[in-house]
């Protein structure tokens, strides 16, 4: 199934079930209002949202209406977690080897994943408010699962199970602001401001045989000022499957529901491909000619992403999202 | 006032208004049943349990009981959002001298802060459950502050207005984790499991004098195994203050309420004070000896972390942790 929060003025929103071509939606009211409280009682009240969704993809739902994205906030507007895996290792090689730092040895074994701030999410159609373009403003093109309870010590088989809905993300990245905060040895932290996600979050069953060994083989399209730069291979590349991610947070403690974990940057070694964030681009224009020519973006500046299903339709809709200034 | 949530089964638990002595407590059912509900809304529904927190101090409240903090949950039993500092600089210089490595310059001038797990916090009472001695079991006793609605941009001084509610906690780390975790440069992942809270949150206006400049002027009291090990000033040496913490936090973006701010191991110069995590002990073992002697905790181990007011009561109840094997 598919489902979407829509804004309502509150904090967390109106959840709805959103059919599977993405056309009509219809209120989750009288199962549950906010997806938080469904991912806390998974069992008991997704086979009811389940039964909105058969009912609205026939036709046969009572009140249903026109989709609209521009409408939504993120599926969860606010997390109890956030963590974001960096699985693709071309992105890590070529971002690392740009500026001159190390690729540690550990990266090929163990995922690479960093704590995000999930207190503010976005929503996919709003604004990336920056307050000046010297930062770096970069985009970065994500899958993200949001989780169900995976106790402490799950294996990665495990923790695949604990997956409940599939969505994209735009990890939005300030990158001027990365290599002194890096330096400190306490990671990202103002270099990366709200995280937006895709309109819709999906079942993985939705997937169809595109969701295999806990990865999603699809290609994730990223459209910057109305030019498609990236149409990345999500599949083999990701060096970690999503099973993999988990087991690695739930190492220590237990990972609750509604934990949303990320893919990191989608990247693929075959550059035809394209790019999911600018600074792939840039490290690529460096290693080749000593410098970046491609610039950051800039206030007013779009990016567009979105991943097509095997039968061609909108996955979660598209994240739409535009820069603009503070204030 | 004083707050407290208690274990009724259920994720968020039950919200109590606590006695100032910590002898009484009163469900604040009728005003709210969740503590976040109550950062989300605080202007109306504080008032409402400020005059139920006076009708229990005065003995008037209808349905009173016996306040037991071993049947809390942590005030906040899941945060939005765990931004932890490390504001106490003699504690970030010895920890890093011991381990060879590199105190960066910024660190006197910009607060070094990490993002944490905020999922599934630990009760006063609950067991930290590590799966082994191996991975080098330490408390880390600190103050923590939750918040409201912080703007992006927000100085310092406008941050501190956002401060709702301060607390004690546990920041429990895996001492032996983390110089691998770091050298990925991605920040603690394993090496920081779930935090543990202090049975009681209070509002700033309970700290009377002691609450100045956004610093606690009081003493944190840490006992190991029955044992007095630190009772260090929590004022003066935060280079830091707490609005400074949250100002760093939102320089590129909102802070939600429910946002949960920490200070860092609570440290001094002067060693007579003790220490506030077992690692300063073992940094100065090895400074002057050139290795350390005391061990990390071992299973069975129990800490004792509390502050006392001016009035020397205790101010939020005591953490009492008891270091446990998994499953």
């Amino acid at each position: 199934m598919k489902l979407a929060t829509y804004k309502d003025g509150s904090r967390d929103g109106q959840l709805v079930v959103v059919s599977r071509d993405l056309s009509m939606a219809h209120y989750a009211t009288g199962i549950a209002t906010r997806l938080q409280q469904v991912l806390d009682d998974w069992n008991f009240l997704s086979p009811q949202l389940q039964d909105l969704y058969q009912a609205l993809n026939q036709g046969k739902a009572r009140h249903a209406f026109a989709f609209d994205p521009a409408l939504c906030m993120a599926p969860l507007p606010r997390a109890y977690q956030w963590a974001d895996g960096s699985a693709y290792l071309n992105h890590v090689e070529l971002v690392r080897k740009a500026r001159g730092a190390e690729v540690p040895e550990s990266v090929y074994t163990e995922p690479l994943m960093y704590q995000g701030g999930s207190d503010d999410f976005l929503g996919p159609c709003d604004d990336i408010v920056v307050a000046s373009e010297d930062f770096g403003i970069d985009f970065e093109a994500e899958i993200a699962v949001i989780t169900g309870d995976v106790p402490m010590g799950a294996s990665p088989d495990e923790a695949l199970e604990g997956i409940r809905l599939v969505m994209l993300a735009n990890d939005v990245s300030l990158r001027h602001l990365i290599p002194a905060e890096l330096a400190k040895g306490f990671s990202f932290f103002q270099s990366k401001p709200a995280t937006a996600f895709s309109p819709v979050a999906v079942t993985p069953d939705e997937l169809g045989t595109a969701w295999q060994g806990g990865r999603v083989h699809l290609a994730l399209q990223s459209t910057w000022n109305g030019k498609k730069v990236g149409l990345c291979d999500a599949g083999p590349e990701m060096q970690f499957h999503f099973g993999q991610l988990i087991s690695h947070v739930c190492k220590t403690r237990n990972v609750r529901a509604g934990t949303v974990v990320g893919s990191g940057t989608v990247s693929n070694k075959d550059g035809s491909h394209g790019y999911s964030c600018i600074a792939e681009k840039r490290a690529i224009e460096t290693l080749e000619h000593g410098a970046p020519k491609t610039e950051f973006m800039r206030h007013g500046d779009t990016i567009r992403i979105e991943m097509k299903g095997l039968d061609g339709q909108s996955m979660c809709g598209a994240i739409e999202q535009k820069v603009a200034p503070f204030r």
